[in-house]
């Protein structure tokens, strides 16, 4: 730990200026091996971040640059919270002058390409560096993450299903033809874009599902699914939006294998996430709240059986902006350069 | 309809502090053939209605009486707006007195005295009142409820999932044995009484789950829907609380049986709901919001079928204080007295 | 009144998209006087508006058109729900037509031309209608509104400020050189402009001030207060944008003239408005709350003179889209036909 | 400093399970130098902490405690998140034992004993351990706080007020006579108690004012104004309820002295506070939010002067839980220990 403590890190973020941008400002700021180098934003070229965002006033002295002067490529790692499509485009420059990336847009989520163009609607434009990235959840690719010369960071949806069904595909014990993933977010994991249906007076006092036709986190779902599970596994997904700014609720429905009937879930569950310092395991018949891992890296889940019959009902709550995305994504950062996974990232949930 | 214009109906409330009684109120004062005759609340005796909810100033104008003062004797009709077991034991007396009763509480939702003494915690008073009693869900029980001396509003989940799945249960196009309503409620749906859980600073800006152990509304539907299946069905209900005052949103989740893959289920819906003034199933991809119905008696209905597979998800949205309390019962009132059975709930929901 | 029972208005609406629009069609979909006969919208056109406000379904049936084919000049009055300048560039032509209009924008509030132009940067397109047309308050206006051709529908928050003024200035009680306006709005107030500001995540959990160093309902108030007083008033308004939909509310600092420190102002407001049908001046002593008056087109007034002192503090609610906006617009409405003040707007306050 | 990173601090906390209580856990369990020892609730003896806060999983590993078996007097500081009373009630045997505190109710707030027990209803304990004490302002009182054995944590409105205030009065510059705080506060201000006025139906979605006719927090504020002032100030002071959790926001009214009008105001505020390191003097022209302080111990002030005019209208913000509460309650305890004042209290402020 000497050594790590010694670290220093220089950080690039490429667009900063969306939710998750503001979210990796406000962990960085207070990382201690973290020296915050650059930022970019054409449009934004020569404003004070804090000028954007009252809150860093005081604890974040930098301006938004054009990637051009912003000098990337003198970074150790650089984080990129753009729209999909842009760290593609990217990479290659700045892996040649030894920079590791960490994307928390899609493009290196998907393996499979054609799903990959089907949902997001562009070309992938470097599949050879796609194949050699990693899907960023640490809980399962941890190993590979520390490698990763790039690293592509989960959706939020899916990191609250994954790490909510990995103890039960991997010992296969429930029946995958038809898992449910009944699904709430809070508004900011729509982003910062200016748009009618996320206005607070259309989202306010009021709760509705969206994407039932098909949502683009399904897909990369599916696929960390399937290789958990060793085979293809069915999923019906339904995402809802929640009156609330942070914040994800996944309410995960099963049928257990007649096999597996005997199994004690909650033990499992325990043993499976022991020696993980960010997946709290809650005690049995525990009901989560999202407020619970508020503005922190925490996930929780409880494990419940009603009634002792043949479901299951898994509760999963994560903060959307952290562990569903840039608190992941300093946790990636951390293994990447041999930090202790925590460093940084020991916020309190802040409640009420 | 002439005589229906001329009909006046002698109303009294009995503990209208609470929300369903405050909305009863406000859909009561505007309704064209009540008289509100009388109020009661010990607590509240000699209080003006008004002054306890500001928002009747200048359109009510009557106050709390003690039950022995109100004369609820000479009503046509009386409104429990109670806790459960209240109107249990004042209903012989209101009968006797030719008064017909219609209960916002649970004392006349369940014909299984067993379910309701191990779920309520209390004998039932009156099983013979309740063997006669009629379940007001009006578009499952229109002809009885017009008949009725005592009618048991149902509850509010009860009403979204029974009139979600009533096309499909009756047509026996779906799998029985483990049925999944997730379903999620506004606060107001608690109640008015003041708990820690439901505080604003404990309340907003969190979404969490409750009741997955058991809740009182489990066996209500149940009862329902065997009714409705003509055998006993397995539900796994999973309610969550949403930061909103009012709303009700409910996700079904129902596997499609292979004889009834072939059924075009969006025609199934509009058949089966065509002649309902409240019931609007919408078209085909629509996917309803909480908001589309506040404050009004509508409930909203939407049908999916993922890239058109074996599995169904139906979509309700209503007012919980409206189609899920006040409003039914004033519709259940209008069937009881022979007027149109939109009478007095024609609003149009507030948005935004 | 027999013949007020048999008006029927044709009633045209430009621009109903926004929140005021769908305001408009909430409250003329109720009115039994009026007969909805078109809604223009170049962007929606063909669309039917329970499209795009779902909350319609049912209760109106109607679709957008363009202005050209709308036939506006077959209407007997039409509502301009639109942006600042549309309605004074159609008004003649309407007015050619024997049509009356009433405009929710400001393009007929100000009589100061060159007001007009600072603030709204546009020049005004009919001076001379604008000299002839009235502003829209009736409890000041009442007999001017009922003979208008055109009315210029007040802006929100000078419906607060100057109904909570009215009875002082007429008085000559208060000093006049610097009163001081704290006012409160929901978001509603911003519209349905896809802006970043008015986000969900960005408004909610959230209070700030704006326009303090300028805002456009300033010169509107200053012009009006000036009428009341008889001279001209120094007004320091300070606009908060608070984290609800809906509602208004504004506190008023007033000094006392020595000459007027004996007067009961309870008594003063409660005379000054004893006949009025939306205006509640609340019982001495209370505090009012903004969701006692939503959705409903009352304004709620109480006076208060803390410890006696020379200094007053009054507080007035509203619902900003109904007496702010939509509600008082039907209002003039009714007194330029001939029709009750009251009539289509006797709806209860929503609460919760 | 080199010392200061050695030092442990011993801390008790007094009442902990209401909202302060948290705040002050959360914050407690971050800073490099406490040791946290004993948290006491009669009620709740045996309960973990995070059993209650489910935030606290995995942070804090410490349970309630009955006080008589805390070993409070082992303590170096008691911090009391009680209602008032409680402090002044076990404050000579604390101080007998060597230990010193910070009370975050009132009872070391006003030095007026009259006042005192004229708001509090309650005959005060200790006037002589009071008149020892130390008002918890670090701002105003630096020198005399790091010196003492008992502090009283000012509240939430007096901060933002006082800090909003000190450089003009200080400076005499201007009319004391009737100054205006309009301020409003997040819900969370009113405590964890179960009461119907701050449940989530009833405070959500509405703005009201509370307290016009006197507010505990007044005779504090005037008590402190008439110390910077030299002279007794006249104070109209209105509190508001924002539906937000957290979050405090203060509209003050000025009028300049005629010999003041030449100030530069903007000037004396950067000047006063530019060594403050929470007390943040935004630009000419900026509009504070309060979401730009959530979860830190930030005050931001604005100083604006409409058109140039002779009135100011000064804007605070603040998280009344932090800055308002528990962070400034460990801010006095920095300085009691002579730990550097902004130990574990550099948090960015989360936002969104």
């Amino acid at each position: 730990m000497a050594s790590a403590a010694d670290t220093r890190i220089k950080v690039g973020i490429v667009g900063g200026t969306g939710y998750t941008g503001v979210e990796l400002l406000r962990l960085l700021a207070q990382h201690p091996n973290v020296e915050l180098r650059a930022i970019t934003s054409r449009k934004e070229d020569g404003m004070h971040v804090a000028e954007m965002y009252p809150s860093l006033r005081g604890r974040v002295d930098i301006k938004f640059q054009t990637p051009d002067t912003a000098g990337l490529e003198q970074c150790d790692v650089v984080f990129f919270a753009t729209p999909h499509g842009v760290a593609m485009s990217q990479a290659q420059a700045l892996l040649d002058a030894g920079v590791r990336i960490i994307d928390l847009a899609a493009d290196f989520r998907l393996q499979d390409l054609a799903s990959f163009e089907r949902w997001y609607k562009i070309q992938h434009a470097c599949p050879d560096i796609l194949k050699e990235s990693v899907y960023g959840l640490p809980e399962l690719n941890r190993e590979r993450v520390a490698k990763a010369k790039v690293v592509g960071n989960p959706g939020c949806y899916p990191t609250t299903v994954l790490l909510g069904l990995a103890p039960l595909l991997k010992g296969g014990l429930v029946e995958t033809d038809s898992i449910i993933a009944d699904c709430k977010s809070g508004v900011s994991g729509a982003g910062r874009k200016a748009e009618v249906h996320t206005l607070f007076s259309e989202a306010s006092d009021n709760f509705r599902a969206y994407g039932v036709a098909g949502h683009r986190h399904h897909p990369e779902i599916s696929e960390q699914l399937a290789l958990l599970a060793g085979k293809p596994v069915g999923l019906i997904f339904t995402p809802h939006l929640v009156p609330m700014i942070r914040g994800m609720f996944s309410t995960l429905y099963l049928r257990i294998l007649p096999s597996a009937l005997d199994t004690d879930f909650q033990a499992l569950f325990e043993q499976h996430y022991a020696n993980e310092p960010f997946v709290d395991v809650m005690p049995a018949g525990s009901l989560p709240e999202t407020r619970s891992v508020r503005a922190s890296n925490f996930l929780r889940i409880a494990v419940h059986r009603p009634e002792g019959g043949n479901q299951l009902v898994v509760l999963v709550v994560q903060d959307n902006l952290v562990k569903g995305a840039s608190g992941q994504a300093v946790q990636n950062m951390n293994l990447m350069f041999g930090l202790p996974e925590t460093t940084g990232l020991e916020h309190v949930a802040v409640l009420p």
